[in-house]
């Protein structure tokens, strides 16, 4: 069997097991109060040209996410987001568990636009009942978005004004960043990203690493206590230096790129040959999950040798599925499959 | 100016008010635990057919729905409403204060369907990551709906089999009730009510009190250590028995009814006017809340006399208004608005 | 039967319920934007002396607590509290149930004084593992306390100081406050409270009215969106006059003052009836609260004409118990009471 | 310098990283739904002699207690724990975040025995105002305590009976439970845990592991839905076969108990050196925290080489101070310590 339902099925890339295991045995302060969390943070914000942001590592994604909206919001105020968000379908009510409302927006290929936020601010701010409806207050964007797809520096930018415009914080889920960075088209660099958010962060659990997240925080008032938001939501990893070493690792020679390149480069290849087979898509992007429309008795005969996710049906004889690659995927596993279609 | 803007732009009924003054010397124990309490408990039980149930008074609509809901649901649950509830749009989050997730469903004139709620309970049992959502375990309608629709006893009764099936509590907010159960065409009576749902509250604050909801509480598992529930919430009346006055005399001979028919009468009245005057409604319905669609420059014009609400505008020279009769209005103030269209 | 178990036994005083009763027809937009709110207010800046504080009316003490806490902390801070406080023992968790920590302070006599909340900042901040507790930010002081003690303007003044030096809010709960203005050798007025603290509430369901309590805040911090809080926590009255008119009653001509020295003279009998019937105290204080200490024989006796709270044990034969005065204690009831010593 | 403040300074023992090397490039699905997390669970259900537990893998303490106590509690209970217990004192209020109010006792030597828990109860259901306050429902102890004491069976069996008596849950800590179960004196296995719990966690953190806790549910109300729960609190790993990886290495050959033994072994050495220095202790224990009392000057001079954690002020001269030996403690740096003494 051949998993490709997810870019989390295997460990950690080599060069991150060689080093946890040459660090093993050296003593550090706990919570990553350590060095090489502080080489890690200061390698991010290098990368990111940011030497003014905060930079924390934390274990999962819904954890990260929980803890920067927990850390903007006050009780009465919400978080924008696609109604494909993954704070919104997929968290088990994470944020709403902290008290905040998720305020969903209609969403195209899993994006939302400066538009939408701006009439949902517009249409708050001029309701005679505001005060008995939650304020927005952040928007949450996911890049790549659950979809896969990117949002280009441009949109960016213009959610960013309308940002500013209505005081919004911006945050953005870095969970598969890596293959949006070196995805055909992308023009959102990580310089781009910390200029134009207040908090994003940058996954590792799903790019090359055993597990964690980059937090890159830019407003002052979110970087403000953070560590006490993140010891309360249980994100306070007690051997935080594995999360430093992990970083370090990925950040030092560009092994993030490099392990984000090799996922982006069999996806193509992927993407490729169902196309060049006629297949159809049920959204098109350029990183590393595809979402092929198939006949369900094609699937059926996949499944006994491919593992692949179950995304929606399309019709009576069709759904979409998902198939991901990552940093660890081997190539003769792409063409087997390529082979199976 | 004459206000049509709401069902609670005045006091109490007279009945009410002179009740309050009859007792008000009267030493009686705090927090509900007074004989007038007890006394409109029984006679709600009774007016409901539902000795089994228990009765407890709170002050206000937001804090009771927030009450019964933190009551019934544990953390990783939700509760499914309209998307137009009164829940999800107007309690500035109330409910994800608690830490839960309101699931929203489409719905037209303010109504959600039973097959709805079996889907979206079919949906989440069958996704693979149906712990990664939030476990739908609540079904909230309201009676009349915030539009002033009215639900069916067929309807209400496919929704209880639909909440059997999957093990869903049904609550319906009564906050307008007596304005519903009066109301044309209308088949769910108190005994209905008390019979198909687990819980259920009878509005006074729009319904002839200076404020007051009464929950009647069904099922046992809702009604343990409600009252430390309360009390949590903030809705632990000192004076408790400021509650069970007001609902002792709308029900010991039949007051609530009768201010409800009071206010059905005058908006049949004014409906009946708009309709003879060509006006189209926004939603049609037989309760006390009537939403017709008006030119911009006539609501212009009745703005410097009348007060209404704005609902939503319609087209570039039109929009939806709301306006509500109630137990109090005057029908020289409906005939003077007639006159105005 | 004659009551003295609480403050809240009867229902408002004359003054009170005439004005609901002249007001009860009035039309009035709802949720305290009416002018009988507006004008209330005035009259509580006025009487504070504090033209920049903004006033808002609640309906009752737990949930004013737990609005103005949740307003004030964020989720990682907590609270200040006498061990005796009442958001720490009476309100079934009420601000834990919005996520925020009591911490809780031995206390004398109902009193927390200023060195100890020096101290407890002073641990807090030179603790290696700062980010592994909760941060103090606020204090919760109560005027009376829940002894019916009073703190002196020194020691608020010294409380003051210490909170300036550690950045706290300073918030007192008046739940009583009327009989505290009024007590002998009280030193503490309206203008020092609102000098002094940074939000703090007048307490009306106690003194003389059917329910409400108006907050005064004085820090921009806490005055800002304070209206969305008072929605989200269930403490919106729909008509939201009730409480504006009831405290114009109390404000304009001096009425608070005045039922509160009526409970204050009868509480002075009571006091010194038990003192010349030679009982001792389980604390002294000089507001509307008596805390004798008796023999369980005696209670027992008085129990069958009397109503009163038990307080605590004592010894084998003997129990501290709480008599309550207020507003609308009756001068024949404490002679009846204290002939039955 | 050498590291004796935590039990965490170093990685994991090396039989867990060679495992976690060996499946590295394995594919499994994610979210602990793997075999490895299968059979980590079965060694754990042997091991505790409970087949009828459900066991799940968390990362960390504070994040497995507000899980567990989450799971647990509905919104107005509380939970009994010595005020020094780790939820009361070092989670950032991680407890209360989620709505609950630790409900702290009184401890000697980080113990709390079964009357008081049975009196706390007691009063609970005696006062007349239980419902305005917080309702015991679950005990939380830590085996060993925060200050390395351990419960006896006959404490623990004590407790059992008083939580039966009150229908209370019986939570156990166990983040340092390996330490505890070979112990000198320790008469409390695993089977006991089992046996006496509603619910207890093994933790792999601090004993061996890179991280992660062991959850062993009994009771069939809290094992139910557990998932969501972890989910929703930001618990559930994305790899979680690292989890089982690494409980499965710990558990299939008695290395969980072995590598406790080395920790034990030199805790004893050090704690023999320093009696027979003549130290005196701030608490007597037998597991791998040392607390001794030293001259200020004296832990001045062993800084310079030595980290330990500061814990308290004892007089003018004199602090306690705590040393940690864990499964890591190389055997020269416990003699380098003991010489230096």
């Amino acid at each position: 069997m051949i998993l490709f339902q997810s870019d989390y099925t295997e460990g950690a890339c080599p060069e991150i097991m060689e080093r946890l295991l040459a660090t093993n045995m050296e003593q550090t302060p706990g919570y990553s109060e350590d060095v090489h969390c502080m080489r890690a943070a200061e390698l991010i914000q290098k990368a990111c040209n940011a030497p003014d942001s905060k930079v924390h590592f934390l274990v999962g994604g819904t954890q990260t996410n929980m803890t920067v909206i927990g850390a903007a919001l006050r009780p009465y105020q919400g978080v924008l987001s696609a109604e494909t968000g993954h704070i919104h379908v997929h968290e088990t009510g994470a944020v709403e568990s902290l008290g905040y409302k998720v305020l969903a927006l209609p969403a195209v290929d899993g994006k939302i636009q400066a538009e939408q936020i701006d009439e949902a601010c517009t249409l708050h701010k001029n309701d005679a009942s505001f005060e008995h409806m939650v304020q927005p207050k952040m928007v949450y964007l996911s890049q790549p978005t659950e979809l896969g797809t990117l949002y280009t520096k441009k949109e960016l930018e213009e959610i960013r004004t309308v940002c500013d415009k209505h005081e919004l914080y911006l945050f953005i889920d870095g969970a598969r960043l890596g293959y949006g960075l070196v995805a055909g088209g992308n023009d959102v660099d990580l310089e781009a990203l910390a200029k134009l958010t207040d908090v994003f962060y940058i996954g590792g659990t799903k790019v090359g690493a055993l597990f964690g997240e980059a937090v890159v925080i830019k407003h002052p008032a979110l970087q403000k206590d953070f560590r006490y938001m993140i010891k309360q939501k249980g994100g306070m990893l007690a051997k935080g230096r594995l999360l430093g070493v992990q970083f370090e690792t990925l950040f030092e020679n560009g092994l993030y790129m490099e392990v984000s390149k090799h996922a982006i480069r069999l996806a193509d290849k992927l993407r490729e040959a169902l196309i060049q087979k006629e297949y159809s898509f049920f959204v098109e992007n350029t990183t590393n999950q595809i979402f092929p429309i198939m006949e369900d008795t094609k699937l059926e005969e996949l499944k006994e040798n491919f593992g692949f996710c179950y995304q929606t049906r399309i019709d009576e004889n069709h759904s979409a599925v998902r198939f991901c690659t990552s940093w660890a995927t081997k190539e003769e596993n792409v063409d087997a499959l390529i082979a199976a279609l």
